[in-house]
C-alpha cells in the first residue's frame, strides 16, 4: 500500500489498494446506499456495524477486536464510516496486537474534516446511570486516509450542516483571512473539506499528543456542546451540539469580556448565515430540564476537566484567534436562564 | 510526587508519597497477608481486586476504567499487585482520559523482575470458545516504580522459582558473564531482582515499542509458555510456562544447529539446578492431551506471529546471546512426541 497519507477518488479505485488481509469496519447504512462499495469489497472481511453513539462501549470495541485475532501486526483495520465508527475502530487499531495500522475512510463531511484527523478516538463509559462521553481513549494516528467524495452525496442536509458547522469552527479559531474570504463568497462543499482539514491536521501535527496548547483550541465549542449531547440523551448529534456550543461559548466569552461584543455578533452570524447552525431555540430545548445543579454535574463528567473547583473553556479572542479560560461556575449558572429561555445574555 | 523512577522501602514509608487522589488497584489477597498495607492506604481509595489471567478481561478493564471517572489526567493509577493484575491496570492507565500516570508496585517477584519493566499491558479475548492471551494490549511505561522487599516475604516456592526462571532468562539470553558468576555461586533474591530489572530495562530502552530487534529476544521460551498456558487453561502459571517454554526452545535450537548442544545442555542444567524451572515431566503432562494440529493452532494465535506460513521463535546461539529465527511448522510437529514423552530429543 502505498503510504501516501491522504486519496482522493473513488472507493472502487481506492479499493485496489487496500491489503488483502485487512478488516473492513463498515457502517451497515453506507453499504446498503453504496452497493458499489459492497462489490469492490468482495475479496476482503468485512464487519458491517450499525454507527451511532450507542456503538462507542466496550462491548463494541470487545467485537471488533475479536475480528482481529489471527490476523498479523501488520494487517490493516480499515474503517468506513463516520465518527463513532472511527472512535471506536481508532481504540482497536490501537489495542489490536498492541497496534495496527489504520485506514481512515471518513463517509460523513463531519468525519471527515474532523474525527479522522488528528488520531484521538474513545468510547464511552457508564457512570451511575449516565453515558461518561470518550472516558476511555487512545491517539493512535491513521496510517493513511481515504475521501471519497461520491460517498457524500447521500448525506442528509443535517450532516451536511455538522460538517460544515466544524469547518467554521476551524475557520474562526485559527483563520482571520479565510473567515473574511467566506463571509464574502460561501465556499463550496469541496473547498471547506479542504481548508477544514488543513487546518486541524497542523494544529494536530504542532500538539499530537494535547499536551501543549495548541490542540485543546480545537475544543471551541465542545464544553457546553458534551453538556448538551448528555442532556439530550444524544438525540441532538455531535456537530449541531458543537454548534449550539459555540454560542454559548461566544456569550461566555462576552459576559468575561475576552470576546469583544461585535466579535461574538460577528461570529454569531456567520454560524446561522454560512455555517446553518441551530438556532439558540434548539440550546433552549436541549436544556430544558436542566437545572444548575445537573449541568454543574453534566460538566464535571468533562475529561477536560483539571484540578481546579471551576471549569476551562475555548473563548474566542477575536476571529481567527481563541485562548483556553478557567470559568467560574457562578458565570455558567448565571448564563443558563437566558439560554433556556432561548434568548441572548 | 518524586519523580525518581525507582524507589526501594517499606511500603508504610513509600505510601506518604503516594499523590491523594490516585487510585490504588490492589490483589485483594495481598491486602489481607499484609494489613500494614491496607493501613497505609486509608485516605486513598482502594479498588481490591482478585489476581489472576480471568481478571485479564475487557469486563475487568471495563470496571477498572469506571472507577477512573472523576478523576483528572493528573490522577495517578497505583497498581499493587502481580502481573495479572498490573497488565490490565496497565491498559487501564493508558485509557483512562487517553493516559494517566501508571505507578507500579509488584507485590510479586516475576512482576518485579519482568511485567511491571518496559511498559506492556494487555487483556486477553476469547476466539472460538479459548482465551487468547494477550490479544488486546498497550505501551504505557510506568511513571515511578515502587520494590518493598517486604511484600515478598509471603510468596510461595512457586512464585519465588517463577521470579527466578525469569531472571535466569535474562542472564542466559544477554549477560554471559553473570551468568558465569551464577554458576559459580548462586545469587541471593535481591541480587538476581536487581540485576534481571537492570537487563529488562536496558533491553527495554533501546526498543521501547518493540519495532526493533532488541525486545523481541525478551520472548525466549515465550511461544511454546503460551501454548503450555492456553493447552493446560492456564493451570501452568506464567513462569513456569515460560522455564518449560525454554526447555522447548533450547530443543528446537538444537534441532535448527542454532543453539550447540553443549550450550544447550548447559543452559538446561543451569535452569534446573539453579533457576529451580520444572522438569520435562512437567512439559509432557501439559502437552499430554495436545496434537501436532491443536499445537499449530494453538501457536498460530500467537501475537507475534508475522505473515510467514512458519513460528518465529528465539533460539539461545550461545550462553548469553539470542536470536530470532523461522521455525517451520514440521520441526515443531517433529519434537512435539519427545516432548509429550518427556524425553530429550
Amino acid at each position: 500500500m502505498n503510504a501516501q497519507p491522504e486519496r482522493w477518488g473513488r472507493f472502487e479505485h481506492l479499493a485496489r489498494w487496500l491489503p488483502p488481509r485487512a478488516l473492513v469496519v463498515a457502517d451497515r447504512r453506507v453499504l446498503r446506499l453504496h452497493p458499489q462499495v459492497r462489490a469492490a469489497l468482495s475479496r476482503h472481511d468485512v464487519l458491517a456495524v450499525p454507527a451511532g453513539e450507542q456503538l462507542k462501549s466496550m462491548r463494541s470495541l470487545e467485537r471488533i477486536l475479536e475480528q482481529m485475532i489471527g490476523r498479523t501486526r501488520h494487517g490493516w483495520l480499515a474503517v468506513l464510516g463516520g465518527g463513532t465508527v472511527g472512535d471506536v475502530c481508532t481504540v482497536a487499531a490501537h489495542l489490536a496486537m498492541r497496534g495496527v495500522p489504520l485506514l481512515q475512510i471518513p463517509t460523513t463531511l463531519l468525519a471527515a474534516v474532523d474525527a479522522s484527523i488528528g488520531g484521538k478516538g474513545a468510547v464511552n463509559l457508564s457512570s451511575g446511570g449516565g453515558a461518561v462521553k470518550n472516558a476511555a481513549g487512545v491517539f493512535h494516528a491513521p496510517a493513511a486516509t481515504w475521501l471519497c467524495p461520491e460517498l457524500f452525496d447521500t448525506l442528509s442536509p443535517r450532516q451536511v450542516r455538522e460538517g460544515k458547522t466544524e469547518a467554521w469552527k476551524m475557520v474562526l479559531c485559527f483563520d482571520a483571512a479565510t473567515a473574511r474570504k467566506w463571509a464574502r463568497r460561501a465556499p463550496g462543499v469541496l473547498e471547506w473539506l479542504r481548508v477544514g482539514r488543513a487546518i486541524k491536521a497542523e494544529v494536530c501535527r504542532k500538539d499530537p499528543l494535547e499536551q501543549g496548547s495548541a490542540r485543546v483550541l480545537l475544543n471551541f465549542g465542545h464544553t457546553l456542546g458534551h453538556a448538551v449531547e448528555a442532556a439530550t440523551g444524544f438525540r441532538v448529534s455531535h456537530g449541531d451540539a458543537v454548534g449550539l456550543g459555540m454560542l454559548a461559548a461566544l456569550d461566555v466569552g462576552r459576559a468575561m469580556y475576552r470576546t469583544p461584543p461585535r466579535t461574538a455578533e460577528r461570529a454569531e452570524r456567520l454560524l446561522a448565515e454560512r455555517a446553518e447552525t441551530l438556532p439558540r431555540s434548539a440550546l433552549a430545548r436541549a436544556l430544558a430540564k436542566v437545572d444548575a445543579s445537573q449541568l454543574q454535574r453534566l460538566l464535571a463528567a468533562d475529561k477536560k476537566r483539571t484540578a481546579d473547583p471551576g471549569h476551562r473553556m475555548v473563548l474566542l479572542e477575536r476571529i481567527g484567534r481563541a485562548g483556553v479560560y478557567p470559568v467560574p461556575a457562578f458565570t455558567l449558572r448565571r448564563l443558563l436562564s437566558s439560554w433556556r429561555e432561548g434568548r441572548r445574555p
